[in-house]
């Protein structure tokens, strides 16, 4: 059965062995290495549709488990599925709820069967199964869907993690086969598992690797280990993975993150800490990071980012957009918001096409020098 | 000393009596009866100034009061005045703080001279006198500025209102004259009090009216009052208003009082009431109101309303808005927001092509008989 979703290596880089690929969905061909901006309620927060396809914004990532719990799967898919809903006619992917049931619930009871859980919003009480998670993602409709995972702490005994590992591979093949018929309207990606434990994340990849998702994500990272930590485990993980399929890095979205995981085989990345870390006023440079809040800024009267063709940094000043801040107006986070999200589509703009020359590696010097970004 | 802005009537509805103007400013030509949305800190809440262009917005209103608190007129100045600071470049009018300190601040003391009172947001001492107010409203750059006024309460006694409206005259000579030399860049609008002492009225009508001001404002309506006794204090003081220049009813916005005050005379409207129902999920359909929180929207797959041009009702359903506010999402206040301003300016614009063609009685009674709103 061909799947809806297929990826193809255009080129590696001579100097860096980066990917430079293509996705090819429903919704539209987009490049990778690519960053998929996060609307976890079927919004990206402060965002419009319009303004996501003005920056560039391709794919977008959206949240099973926060659209089941409000406003429903059922009120989404009456809707003719989350593009309609949304209005939004290019790439979705929907996470699967695992990662959510997993970190945000406190309260909740795992089984091999599935998770029970308390919603976050009324303390209700919901269970998700592989195959509930994947059938809700159906109802969704999202060109990406991905596998139910258990993802542990970041502080977990290598006992667990081992558990949720295998629970993690069993629960693989169930939305697998829960996804059959489905193949050529959605694609199911599958979750790489097994913490900070080297021989865990290998026994992982093969295992995920091994089944037939036609893309394959790195979980479970990201989650309060070190940076370092972190392009250990990629480096222990990408010799295993299969290289003519996508590799989708979770949860990942600090420039400096995306730029190692592209140079450590990474073609996929999501994250909320562009538009989370906006609406606190903090907005990215090409000299690292610059808190609008701060007094410097008070009659300062240049853009945010001079070399930024964003509404932005086209129309206002940091004196202005401090000002809507320290006044709490709307408009301050929807500035900084569409800012840090256009930053990160060049940053990836710029890595595609280092990565087109042979000169990802130049580039990524280049980046680390003009800014205050720590390289580890 | 020509005046920067000035108005000409175009014609006169031969069913009501209505007029049709043209407002001439510095930043354009503007046709009236005109809705001024209100952005109280150079922001009209959750709008760009894109989008307010996108929804026919020719020019908004500004605060003083609040602009001179933060980020402070000297800020505003540095970026070249209010235009550039917020990238806005129609009309613009500053209220000159007289309503707020009045209305907004508990704590005051109010001489001949002016007026001490503290700052909402810290709590600071400060004082606003006619000379100053003006002196501010220059640094902000609006091309009108309002006269320093002395707004009562709706229930102050006669006595309270009589002082209030003598020291308004009082005052409104004092800005004539702080003014002066500055005629050919902002225009100083007058504003006649009174309360709801007809009496008093004619008699604070006859006094601004009587002073060069190129524009007169109705103020200390629309604040808590009930609306046939607006009504009819419009109609008390139609009469004595001079027929040759733009009358400006501060503080109106409701749909029904917006055509109420056109059939009596009035030509320019600003409220608040549009843009901070919006926030709260309450939208203006030709029906006439509607709360999108409501249960019955959840599955509401049709726009707000059908009959509208705007992003919000082009792209997007009651049951996505619904959503969106229920998550708390700021999409929600943006759509909402939209499209109550997109629904006045759409109004106004009606109004203004009933009175050409002579049929705006048709027009309102059209209005009545299509929503549930209610003809005092």
């Amino acid at each position: 059965m061909p799947h809806a979703v297929t990826w193809r290596c255009v080129k590696q880089c001579r100097q860096s062995g980066a990917r430079l690929g293509e996705l090819t969905t429903p919704h539209g061909v987009f490049p990778t290495p690519i960053f998929m901006p996060v609307g976890t309620q079927a919004t990206v927060k402060a965002m419009s549709p319009d303004e996501l396809k003005s920056i560039g914004a391709d794919i977008i990532l959206s949240n099973t488990y926060h659209l089941f719990l409000r406003p429903g799967a059922e009120v989404v898919a009456g809707a003719g599925g989350l593009h309609d809903f949304m209005a939004w006619d290019r790439g979705i992917l929907t996470d699967s709820g695992g990662f959510q049931v997993f970190s945000l619930q406190s309260i909740r009871k795992v089984t091999d069967e599935g998770v029970v859980f308390q919603s976050h919003i009324d303390g209700s009480r919901h269970k998700l199964t592989p195959e509930s998670a994947t059938q809700i993602q159906h109802q969704l409709g999202a060109d990406i869907i991905m596998a139910f995972d258990e993802c542990s702490p970041a502080n977990a005994d290598e006992r667990t993690v081992q558990d949720a590992m295998h629970r993690t591979h069993a629960w693989a093949e169930r939305c697998l086969q829960a996804h059959r018929g489905h193949e050529e309207k959605q694609s199911l990606f599958g979750i790489v598992q097994g913490g900070i434990t080297p021989s865990l994340r290998v026994q992982s990849a093969k295992a995920i690797g091994g089944m037939d998702f036609p893309g394959i994500a790195i979980g479970g990272l990201s989650v309060g280990e070190a940076k370092p930590l972190m392009y250990e485990m990629l480096e222990v993980v990408q010799p295993h993975l299969p290289k003519e399929r996508p590799h989708y890095l979770m949860g990942v979205g600090s420039p400096d993150c995306l730029i190692e995981g592209v140079l450590r085989g990474m073609d996929m990345f999501d994250c909320v800490l562009p538009t989370r870390t906006a609406r606190t006023g903090m907005v990215f440079t090409p000299q690292g990071r610059l808190n609008l809040r701060n007094a410097p800024n008070a009659q300062s009267y240049i853009p945010i980012d001079d070399t930024c063709d964003c509404v932005a940094c086209r129309q206002f000043s940091r004196a202005y957009i401090r000002h809507l801040f320290k006044a709490g107006e709307i408009l301050g986070a929807r500035l900084a918001t569409i800012h840090n999200l256009r930053y990160l589509m060049r940053l990836m703009q710029g890595i595609r096409q280092a990565i087109a020359e042979d000169r990802l590696l130049d580039y990524v010097n280049e980046f680390y020098a003009a800014s205050d970004w720590v390289r580890y």
